[in-house]
């Protein structure tokens, strides 16, 4: 009797070439993550995931989805496969869902963490989970900012080329930044993320942040649906998908 | 005309055999930064450091001195070692210091952190630079047992084989924990340590924290100057040498 897998995935990505499986040269984690549960489960598993993460981006909260006729109940995957993957990516839970349960099609949002680390001098501990930047931000002129991508829009000034061929517009709930001394976070969660889109709005926050650009200039930016006006994108390793959301979904977050 | 040059110099620890130069397998920070500093002021530098940290320890506050002839100025080594070194060492800071400064033997105290992670569940980010523990700490009792370190004591109990055959005396002027949300952060500072000596400290402390021991028990442990009574020490990877002080020295931490 084949059951439908639901696991929570966390991984550091520096070393991949993102979620997806790779074609041509590197590694996605999915090939590994494959590779160790079809060990685990002796059978041939073919995981979903809910986003496909870009290369150097990390996750907290990756939720991949599968089937199989594996005897091992879900509560066991975590220990059974914890000497199968490298240190960099862990099962951090599974549960059995209903039939037909899919990773992707089933999220109602994904939340999103980027760090900006205001490092005035290099600290090379930082710079595998953060951007660090070198000028000082301002909290607040950075939130009124992320406010206004609060709501459904038309996202395509921070949309990268490369996207598939899907409507711009998204829906966004939540948008804001929090500040612990240096370290300047980034929360967001939508239903869904164009192609680049979150490392690019960042790229754009910070340079509200830092003075470069008004709050007026942003809002000027996202209204010209214009990928060329926005800035460069921040670097993927300040990035981590922390959280997926479903309907049936009770509590932890 | 030779001038005696202070560095700060920040690290990633993880692919170091520690800071000493490694004589049979392996590479110590100071060899890359020695060949770095060579390079840039095209002469053989040799530095000393004001500790020896153990291998995969990270620093964010190690000092160097060196001598050199070189008439760059140190405030433009940062910069000049930038494209020199590798992304997990960094020049922070460099200044010109009176003839004879020695960066170890003019040391007044060091700093060290070390990070615990309280993770139920695995976190790969975290894996890096602290010590990730699947059990709830209490931070009361943890800074219980951490304010009987406060003062000078024979920490023979704290002391791994390999020490050099010194005193085991050492005055601390700080030993406490701080936490927010899961990360709870340890601050040692002391006038010396001895081999192993803070992530010895730390294991016991982690023990308290967990419930395995009473604060009487890490008491016991300590008063007994005998290192067999101590538990397990934390691994290297949690610990930082974050600050060293220095006479001269006016206000930054």
């Amino acid at each position: 009797m084949k059951k439908t897998i639901m696991a929570v995935v966390a991984y550091d990505g520096t070393n991949y070439q993102g979620f997806q499986r790779q074609k041509d040269y590197g590694v996605g984690v999915q090939q590994v993550l494959e590779k160790a549960l079809s060990t685990a489960l002796h059978e041939d598993i073919s995981i979903k995931a809910a986003g496909r993460t870009d290369a150097g981006v990390h996750a907290l909260g990756q939720v991949i989805s599968f089937e199989t006729s594996s005897p091992i109940p879900p509560e066991n995957y975590r220990r059974a496969l914890q000497h199968l993957l490298p240190p960099d990516i862990a099962i951090r839970e599974a549960f059995i869902k209903p039939d037909g349960f899919h990773a992707r099609f089933d999220a109602l949002d994904k939340t999103y963490r980027y760090t900006v680390l205001y490092a005035p001098l290099p600290d090379p501990c930082a710079r595998r989970y953060a951007w660090e930047v070198r000028s000082s931000l301002t909290l607040a002129a950075m939130n009124e900012a992320a406010a206004l991508l609060v709501g459904t829009h038309d996202f395509s000034s921070f949309k990268n080329q490369g996207s598939e061929k899907t409507s711009p517009v998204r829906t966004l709930y939540e948008a804001y930044w929090t500040q612990e001394k240096e370290r300047f976070t980034f929360t967001i969660r939508g239903d869904g993320f164009l192609y680049r889109m979150v490392r690019n709005i960042v790229g754009c926050l910070v340079k509200v942040g830092t003075g470069e650009w008004t709050v007026a200039d942003f809002a000027a930016v996202m209204a010209a649906k214009d990928r060329k006006k926005a800035g460069v994108a921040a670097p993927a390793c300040g990035l981590s998908l922390v959280h997926v959301s479903y309907p049936e979904e009770t509590a932890e977050r």
